[in-house]
């Protein structure tokens, strides 16, 4: 059989178009999706968050059509285009979901708070965490990070993910910076002396991060379309499949925190936690709606002395519902810390500050272990002792490492108190 | 709204039947299969392969309505069965699909040397390549052992492949042990001294193992029905996605050997290998039909001098054609080398024996590059160079990390050599 130039130049066409296609995604997603012949850019100013700056609002439609290098450029002309003023970067990339397909999704994200130079590792979590659950339920993720996102960031990792609206922000200064407040020589004497020897007791950037997580990401203008969030850091493993919607789950059950690993905190990090904790208690204790202090408060204070039993929930992994912090009770009480300056003059992390708070905010119903997800954060592994669990969920952990119900662990003794043992 | 205790018992017993069922497999996937109501076994002896014992053979008809917990009895009864004398364990189990649904596979498996001590590394691994591959392809596993595999391991590895045939097979002595015409004493000076301070110059077993994939791994009764394979070890990790059925390429393209990383041998393992190879081409060379050994032996021969410029396959990864190991001109060459002795007087490696027999055994366009292919095997990493390649694939390794194009590569000049540069 003797092809002709023009059949030649036709099939050519016909298998190029075919593999340029097939690059991006396969037949069966592919029909799930409004293609959009054109991108998509809505520009608008959001002055609420922000003083002095301006804030410019991207909202991307990705074109499946175009190749992945005609999407870079575009991408990076978007980018380019904003201007240097621009500190406050907000950039939203929605890869449509025909509304008729889509899954019923709960109003949740990832939340993700990395550097640039995270690029790598959170490609490897992110192709992890579709891999075993998101790959079904396609929930959004939000990145945030004290620096704006550099062009290679957004372009891969939105590559990467396959479905759904990818929220990019730069954290606003006021949620990050020291504060004013903050006598800059004591936090000196704090960081090289008083400090220094402790786990991160050097570093600032660990203790904006600590209270960024106590007070602010809950407040970043990303989240507020949401209700839930799954805190994720980059390099976390996750080891089982988890084939249902963790988020409905928190929703049907009325959960308000989910958690895997817990333990003790340095004591050292928190010379003074305690007692403030007490004097704010000793203060607002009166306030019978906000604080139902009774019911939990066996998961953090020793039952013999009034001490904090070091416990706290691992925070590195949060399955939680935004309204335990954005409650006026959870501000109150973070305001409070925030003034006592113990974020800076010593280093307490946003562990500990959870648990108290959780302690006298929720009820035991609101709390939900997930005993069933094999999860690792260096150098601390969940991996789930049920063989059957273990089994259904294929997990690939290694059960004899499993830190839960080490000595080490407040595992047992919250699950003791949350099941009212 | 109140339900009477009839409804409510019924409503549970769906629900609790949709949720055991659902464990195992997603509904469209389950509607692929054919579902058996009995456990099928078939027992045979064959004694093809063995002199002195007896073979059973189990062919398990999986099923997939009974709960795992059920299934591990079963397994467990199975296994048990076997009576004391069998060493040669044979252990097949078939995950019947529909014909119908069935996508066309090659005949091809993936194959594993282990041992049961690697059994969470391989959940991992597997964990991995179903991600990143076989999900999509659904190809069969065998899994070898120089021991039987025990309950515990052919139980939970089966548990977790979801599909295809998965074969469990012990090694025949004859394959493993050191052979008759080894002089030990001769070995164990090899061992304990003049071979003692290179790498694995003191282990048996990993000569053992070194032969075993020179010689036998092609010879296993598990894998005669297969005409492709591909090589996987423990704790391996595969890094993209790979969208394509890579045995359908191997056919389509006519393609005998694929490999990723290359490498220079450790000199110090091989002292007379070369020699050996030079006596065994002065003896063959004049037999044209079964060696083209012009076309390719640039890859192993220094130009200027008749020398091995110690360049190899990285052999711990390899989608190979079988009948590449077993034509007459591998085994002549094999038995050759063999009774040589240098697995044990030395202490060659699989890899340069691969290497040379595909040197003179093989022409340019059998050779395959599979430099999309991000791979893993410690220390070493292969992370695709193009960007493009990358982004389209996945990949979620460094690039900075890529070993494949470093000094200590041979890929370059094997890259050179394949396309006639």
């Amino acid at each position: 059989m003797v092809l002709s130039p023009s059949i030649v130049i036709l099939l050519s066409f016909v298998v190029y178009q075919y593999f340029t296609r097939r690059q991006y995604i396969s037949e069966d997603e592919f029909q799930g999706y409004i293609i959009h012949d054109s991108i998509n850019i809505t520009s608008s100013k959001n002055e609420s968050h922000i003083i002095n700056d301006v804030v410019y609002d991207y909202e991307y439609g990705w074109d499946f059509q175009r190749s992945n290098q005609e999407n870079m450029i575009k991408i990076d002309e978007l980018i380019d285009n904003i201007s240097p003023e621009q500190i406050n970067q907000k950039f939203i990339i929605h890869k449509y979901i025909n509304e008729t397909n889509l899954y019923h999704r709960e109003k949740a994200t990832f939340l993700i708070l990395c550097r640039n130079s995270d690029l790598i590792d959170i490609l490897e979590t992110i192709q992890n965490v579709e891999d075993r659950f998101n790959k079904n339920f396609h929930y959004d993720y939000t990145f945030l990070n004290d620096e704006k996102f550099t062009n290679e960031f957004i372009y891969l990792i939105s590559s990467f993910i396959p479905f759904g609206t990818i929220n990019f922000g730069s954290i606003p200064a006021e949620h990050w910076e020291i504060p004013q407040f903050i006598d800059l020589d004591r936090f000196d004497l704090a960081l090289n002396q008083d400090m220094r020897d402790i786990v991160y007791g050097d570093s600032i950037s660990y203790r904006k991060m600590c209270r960024f997580f106590s007070g602010f990401f809950y407040k970043h203008e990303l989240v507020k379309p949401y209700q839930y969030y799954w805190r994720i850091e980059p390099g976390i493993k996750l080891y089982c499949d988890i084939n249902y919607d963790v988020f409905e789950f928190m929703h049907s059950n009325h959960k308000k925190y989910g958690f895997t690993l817990t333990m003790f905190e340095y004591e050292n990090t928190i010379p003074s936690l305690w007692s403030d904790f007490q004097q704010f208690i000793t203060m607002y204790d009166d306030d019978e709606n906000q604080y139902n202090s009774n019911e939990l408060m066996k998961l953090i204070q020793n039952q013999s002395s009034n001490t904090y039993n070091l416990c706290h929930f691992w925070t590195n992994f949060e399955i939680g519902d935004f309204s335990l912090f954005t409650s006026d009770a959870y501000e109150k009480l973070f305001t409070f810390f925030d003034y006592k300056g113990g974020f800076f003059y010593e280093r307490w992390g946003d562990a500990p500050i959870h648990s108290l708070a959780i302690a006298i905010s929720l009820k035991k119903s609101d709390l939900h272990w997930f005993g069933d997800i094999g999860y690792y954060h260096k150098p601390y592994l969940q991996c789930p002792k049920s063989s059957l669990m273990f089994i259904n969920n294929k997990c690939s952990c290694n059960q004899d490492d499993d830190f839960s119900f080490t000595d080490l662990s407040c595992t047992n003794h919250f699950l003791n108190v949350i099941n009212g043992l």
